[in-house]
């Protein structure tokens, strides 16, 4: 394969003439695809219907301290409950609390939180001029899209395979105390599926900011997410990181059971030191009466243990791996030595992160749209969905059918070709 | 029966012998009952065991527009679940978001909203200097700990059986823009179990607020929680009111089926015109990717309809109907006639309001607690948990079995006895 930057005029000339007619042969179907969104499949939410019948009419819907889940009470979580998100976390069961269907929620409530009531005591930001967020990227877009909310300034931090660029990290903590703190997507990132190198998380840990209410919120959102079985990432426990640095107050641990369970139907928990937990539980036992204990034990019934969530979560590797691989293979196959992309290659998560060449990410998923393919918006994965290169494209194979997902996979590298040879011309 | 209040030094000094005398027998009994909370007995929560069959493996869950339950999706509710909470809070299910599980969580997230984003594009409360809540007294804790937890001024607004004082309420919303917000039980109010009248609703309705961003916080826990099939209190729709009196924006309704189902495991709602629901879904769009859908639909196919709603919540009438009558037979009794004490009798929720003397309030629920009975806390029904007069108590029946409650009960009278007499002397 000859390098598109290396072809002649004439050369992209004509390959253009070939790829605006392939362009045009795939729009005329009238394709309707999705690769936007990190949804589970139809067959991945078949795993969880056991959980469906572990309650019926017949069960003693009592958790193991007797307390009845169908009534009020128990604000942090049944104790069974704890003990599964504990070891999903591998955090001890007396660092958890646990919430309702969405840790993106909890997320949001502890910027709330900290906007009108401060951190532990510390003046509240509202009253701050200036709150500021470190957002290694690509990242999630919708931490992005909680801090812009609150008016937060976000300061993109670059990330590398084995995590941010620590060095700036360091530099813009220690120095600036209106940097309150730093979204992390520690494993199997989203988008790039990078998980944190054990000396990414050792740096995190010995952090000294200069704000004492500086947290890292570290949304561990695909903790047991792998795909393969022999070719896991393996990322060190922030937590007991964090106390053993003598640092115990500086992070905050989300999971949830979205991708696990039902996506929205789920429950999810926060890990923290108990001088953080105090402050959740300050604001919560006023926010709510308590979360819905009746699916806490539903899930602990459902998954019993460690063991149980492992086995269930090598059901959905099965199911996704191919999806990744389709993924992987055509972009090998159609894009590789080109020079016009490069692509990561995850071992666990929901996302591939694609960069284009620069100035091309937007055009390929306008191209992609017209075509009937819906990718995740070029920009998102940045904080006010401005891409300065306009290189990063998310591409999520987790939804649509194998056979759907192939269709969608050659639009896309097809929109890339013809966006490239387009800047190029 | 003698009035206390009647009796001579030396008829008050013999009595107080007397009771003193009970008083110790019973507290040597070692009971421990709880009179405290509005929580629904077990027998209760029996009633909706069959929820827990109405989804199983077998089931199809996806909603009627044939979106997945299971998967993310549809933040503002399925469809069917806006029909079946519109139908209960008597409201076209357009003007319906639907919510997790705790309709005191949306309380909670709408001052906290209103707080770091305004109201409708007005400015956030917490940067003006004072933002003021009429408070009908007494009235809910959990309402009044939100504005507290806040730093909300509280201003106390006598309740009568029609509802809150409307000269008091009309002439301090129009006169003072600081005044942002009214917490209202408008139906079998928490804890007398008053209802208002036509007129109150009416005036509400009718408000001219200084302030653009002034609220009715409209809490409609008890909508048809009714004890009597033919005793039933009416309350005029609100929503339909104000929008008849040119006043669409001035209300957020709120209910849940947290006493209907299950207690935290329940589904919440908001109605609202449409200006406002969009103000809430535009947080609500960060906030979350979507409530608990599946929950969503287990309500919908549990109670069908509104007709399925009231067959229910008539066998929760049938079980705590002799409960309520059980305490209001033996105040009527025991302390009927002596000027010591005054009490409602409502028509439905979940409370008992009672009035002691002046200043025995503290006094008689300490003494209920020495003698092994858990009254919820004299003040608790006041902002910052101040009674001025150390009246008020609050008796919530539907916990205990009828025997316990039986037993509750006599040492609560016991206790209000001892109180007064001691006052007298």
């Amino acid at each position: 394969m000859k390098k598109y930057t290396e072809m002649s005029r004439e050369e992209l000339q004509v390959l253009h003439q070939e790829l605006e007619k392939d362009y045009e042969n795939i729009r005329a179907l009238g394709l309707n695809l999705d690769m936007s969104r990190g949804k589970p499949g139809a067959d991945q939410l078949d795993l969880s219907m056991g959980m469906m019948d572990v309650l019926h009419s017949g069960v003693d819907l009592r958790c193991e301290t007797g307390v009845d889940c169908r009534n009020y009470g128990v604000i942090d979580g049944i104790p069974e409950a704890k003990r599964l998100l504990g070891a999903m976390s591998e955090v001890d069961p007396d660092h958890i609390i646990i919430y309702g269907n969405s840790s993106l929620n909890v997320m949001f409530d502890s910027i709330a939180r900290s906007m009108t009531h401060g951190v532990m005591g510390n003046t509240p930001w509202c009253r701050l001029d200036k709150v500021k967020f470190l957002c290694p990227v690509p990242g999630y877009d919708r931490h992005f899209k909680i801090t812009e909310f609150f008016g937060i300034e976000m300061i993109n931090i670059p990330m590398h395979e084995d995590g941010p660029d620590m060095d700036m990290v360091e530099e813009l903590i220690s120095t600036d105390p209106a940097v309150k703190g730093i979204w992390c997507v520690p494993k199997y990132s989203n988008p790039q599926g990078y998980t944190y190198s054990k000396e990414t998380v050792e740096r995190f840990a010995r952090l000294k900011p200069a704000a004492p209410d500086f947290r890292i919120y570290w949304d561990n959102a695909y903790s047991i997410h792998h795909l393969y079985d022999d070719n896991q990432d393996f990322l060190v426990e922030i937590l007991g990181e964090c106390e053993r640095a003598g640092n115990p107050d500086i992070v905050y641990k989300f999971t949830s059971t979205s991708k696990v369970s039902f996506p929205g139907s789920g429950i999810a928990a926060v890990a923290a030191s108990e001088a953080n937990l105090k402050d959740f539980r300050r604001y919560m036992q006023i926010q709510t009466i308590g979360h819905d204990k009746v699916n806490q034990l539903r899930h602990v019934l459902f998954f019993k243990d460690l063991d149980g969530l492992h086995e269930h979560m090598r059901k959905h590797a099965n199911l996704i791996r191919p999806k990744f691989e389709l993924v992987l293979d055509t972009l090998d196959r159609e894009l590789g030595g080109l020079g016009i992309g490069e692509w990561t290659r995850p071992h666990g998560g929901y996302f591939i992160s694609f960069d284009s060449m620069e100035g091309c990410a937007k055009d390929i998923v306008a191209k992609a749209k017209e075509a009937g393919v819906t990718m995740t918006g070029a920009g998102a994965t940045y904080p006010y969905g401005k891409d300065p290169h306009d290189t990063n494209i998310r591409i999520a194979p987790t939804y649509p059918s194998l056979e759907e997902l192939e269709k969608a996979v050659q639009v896309f590298v097809l929109c890339v070709k013809l966006a490239s040879v387009e800047k190029l011309l």
